[in-house]
């Protein structure tokens, strides 16, 4: 059966500057775009689209099962450790409970690293060699760093990672065993960014930065895709998604968009409200989208145990605050009690250990309801961006409460 | 695509003594055999065999894609989390490096709950579900425990785990959130046994120690299948596996037979030779096949960092001594040190972060190697069972030797 198939080739056509539009080469090394130094978004050749059958490769379980849709163009350079293709699981216990009627989640955690990240790097890192980088950089807030650390080892890149002092000693311990070289900066993920810029001065390694490089983005819009075909291309009413820089909300909407010019979506197919979850102690979106700031410029963050929403200033808010528009979704913040009362309801309820990101949604969905915003029937999906595994340290001895 | 697909309904036929080949029910509850206290093998109907693709569910991306020829009768007792269909990964810079030219990786860690024992745990409950049980009870190094809390919570069922005190704590915690009841005991996992029939005197929960019930072999074996379907249907030359009760070596042969009856595999066929691999500080396989001792039964193992390994008395080990002999395989054992070789050589230059039982899989090919065991030509597959992450604890710091 595999030997019949083969990856079509890669349909990347050019990249767009998010604000302006201006076009730029996909075939060069590219970072922020050089008109508006906005994030630049990759655009594929979608004028002959052939139905999924011809364009997925089914004998591939990974995300680069849609690799004519991804930048990647030459198969040689491709860094991957299995990634992608995580399952949809229904929830009938908490659903029934709770009274929602049709609620699945699909599960990250299972990824390589244990998180979504994993396909973000794995697209970036093939891209960095496709294009020649001897090493990246990156400013995280931990599972994009341990990711970059792991496909960098695996495509034998150099690694620098800049992660908050305060992450769980796991996060780093990890990025250790992947032979990385990892800095420590008191503060937030954007104290990160000052920190790589300042170590990377000279540009000899390649900025991973979210949105700072267009790649990460189409490797995580592969969920997009995975969550339409999983579902034979019926779409959830809603879809919850924890939000910190926005790569993961932006990329599936992306997705979605694609799937529509593509013919793949019925024409009458409604795409989900989306809905960006925060936490309470860093919920720039949150205030922007309900008007207590007209952006997140200036935005002060706190340390959350969902340390992936610990972006005080992520340079995707317009892009983000344009799906939430465009879908007619809306953003919920979280609290740090209520993420954990998540975390023992979906692990003693439903056996996931999720990390407190997937908690998170998962309370922010009983918060909707609660406030009415949902209706009992609608189908709903939740994302659970990964395992709780590296944050046991933060979360030990909570189990009951 | 995946509509039109529906699973087949099982072919389950009848369970028979691993010694002495009298028949049991297979559609009651079973434990050890009446006639032999010895394991139970499930047998199906295999009489009339279609190829691969009326059998396999394509649009099922888990171990379930095989539910033919698995135990459970009615899908709507199926307890899935999502286990199975991990990546084979092919190792370049490794294989390079020492001279291997086909060197390939099954990732087990990819698994809920970050290991293989995912497989069996969801094949047990499963069926414990099928058959009625109110609540299992489990003796564990560590990662089997950890998969039936999981399962257990996922199904609804009461949950009790016994395992040794010095097991890293995140095994433990892991437990805690899925709402099971944890047992301490000072010992190795025949300890736990020994406190498990104690517990469970009273016979109301379902006793779920390895091949002491049927059904935890069948979710084992479908590791066989994946296998043979990723290599699309040529298998490699030499199989490794860390084996500790034995059901993962068991029952990956086990399916290799059952796929022969099929036809699934070329007559001309050679199946793998099939090495066992364990700890220097538990390795009763080893001095049984090596003939220091005449079998297991008075075997005193000590504690190890690949905390599966550490199972002195195992009951299959006549059905391993058989693989081993029928495969023309062999049995390597691998100090502490190397396994932590094994894991920065893993980390550092293939981005793998594995259970210190899949680095001591790498270390004896590198052993086999030396003693010229294998030819520089043959094509392995090495199985990592686990991710490192709950065996963090006990790696600590040593991510540079
Ligand atoms: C577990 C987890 N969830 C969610 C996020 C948010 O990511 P993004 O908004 O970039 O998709 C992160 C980022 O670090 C994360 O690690
Ligand atoms: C990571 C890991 N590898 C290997 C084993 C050995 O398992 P078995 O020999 O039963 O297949 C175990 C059992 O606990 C384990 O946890
Ligand atoms: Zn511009
Ligand atoms: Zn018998």
């Amino acid at each position: 059966m595999k030997s019949a198939i083969t990856t079509a080739a890669s349909r990347l056509h050019e990249l767009h500057c998010a604000a302006c539009g201006q076009v730029h080469s996909a075939f060069e090394l590219q970072t922020v775009s050089a008109c508006c130094q906005q994030p630049l978004l990759a655009s594929y050749d979608l004028s002959w689209p052939p139905r999924p059958e011809g364009i997925i490769d089914q004998a591939d379980s990974s995300m680069w099962r849609y690799g004519a849709l991804l930048p990647l163009l030459d198969p040689a350079n491709k860094v991957t450790l299995g990634e992608g293709l995580t399952p949809l699981l229904d929830l009938p216990r908490l659903g029934a409970h709770y009274g929602f009627s049709a609620l699945t989640l699909k599960d990250e955690g299972q990824n390589p690293t244990g998180s979504f990240k994993a396909r973000g790097l794995s697209m970036a890192i093939s891209k960095a060699k496709e294009l020649g980088a001897s090493g990246c950089i990156i400013p995280t807030a931990g599972n994009a760093g341990v990711a970059m650390a792991a496909y960098c080892a695996r495509a034998g890149l150099r690694a620098t990672v800049v992660m908050p002092r305060h992450t769980p000693e796991a996060f780093k311990e990890e990025c250790y065993w992947y032979g990385a070289q990892v800095e420590l900066v008191d503060g937030l993920i954007n104290d990160c960014a000052a920190r790589v810029r300042q170590l990377n001065a000279g540009g000899e390694l390649l900025d991973i930065s979210t949105l700072k490089e267009p790649y990460r983005l189409e490797g995580k819009k592969t969920m997009g895709y995975e969550i339409a075909e999983q579902l034979n291309w019926q779409l959830p009413d809603v879809l919850l998604y924890p939000a910190g820089g926005g790569t993961g909300l932006i990329g599936i909407w992306k997705a979605f968009a694609e799937m529509k010019a593509l013919g793949w979506l019925a024409p009458e197919t409604r795409l989900p409200r989306m809905v960006a979850v925060q936490a309470e102690n860093c919920r720039p979106l949150y205030d922007t989208y309900f008007g207590h700031q007209s952006n997140c410029h200036a935005y002060q963050g706190r340390p959350t145990l969902a340390n992936g929403l610990a972006v005080p200033r992520p340079l995707g808010e317009p892009l983000m605050l344009r799906v939430l528009r465009e879908s007619q979704g809306t953003v919920v913040s979280v609290s740090e009690e209520a993420m954990l009362e998540g975390m023992r309801e979906l692990g003693q309820h439903e056996g996931l250990f999720v990390a407190p990101e997937g908690a998170a949604v998962w309370m922010a969905a009983r918060q909707l309801q609660a406030q009415g915003w949902l209706r009992a029937d609608e189908r709903l999906l939740l994302l659970n961006t990964g395992s709780a595994q590296k944050y046991l340290s933060n979360v030990v001895g909570r189990a009951w409460g």
